[in-house]
């Protein structure tokens, strides 16, 4: 039994442990090193969009032609959910390594999982 | 060693697989159903974006008070990847139900993934 994969895509999906809590709070905290991670990254960028919860924590969304970049802030757990889908060419690492260095995290997990499926073939 | 786990949400990974491609190529085809899962899965909805690739395909995006939605179409492949992080009390199954109904899938698999992280406490 044989099984061709159909593979569209990684997705990234990224733990910001320890951040210190000021540097995830508003808007104004995130969207400029979320556009700077995207760029580095290799993306094309299509549109972003942030929202902010108060008192604090943002949710950020970045629509790629390659698929999207979203963040997702708990300053008061200095934690921030990061993902990164991508179909195409592109350098993930260097948006993650961009956003470790200005969330400041403690610790940094990752997990990559292929988004597709696979069909039997024979 | 003893370790204690910090959840701030779980991540659903789902393809759907098999799709007629008329149910995956205009915003039109999309915004609605996503809309409406976002409504069935008890989601509080705060802003939905939505971006139409040429000649085909869609990104949909929709941020909720929980986390986010967002699906992303290969039309000519019947494929498409969705995924819904949530931190909140939600039934994501409803919203992976509708869209199933609506995008007639003939496959459909799903991962759930926690996102957040563990500290050992001894």
């Amino acid at each position: 039994m044989a099984a061709k994969q159909y593979s569209f895509g990684k997705h990234y999906l990224v733990e910001f442990i320890g951040c210190p809590g000021e540097r995830l709070r508003y808007v104004d905290d995130i969207r400029g090193p979320l556009l700077e991670a995207a760029r580095l990254s290799g993306a094309t960028v299509l549109e972003s969009y942030f929202h902010q919860f108060e008192p604090q924590g943002v949710t950020g969304m970045i629509f790629i032609a390659e698929s999207h970049f979203s963040i997702h802030t708990w300053p008061e757990s200095g934690y921030a959910a990061f993902d990164i889908l991508t179909c195409g060419e592109m350098f993930p690492d260097k948006a993650i390594d961009h956003l470790n260095g200005v969330l400041q995290a403690a610790r940094v997990e990752m997990r990559i999982l292929t988004r597709g499926f696979s069909e039997e073939t024979s």
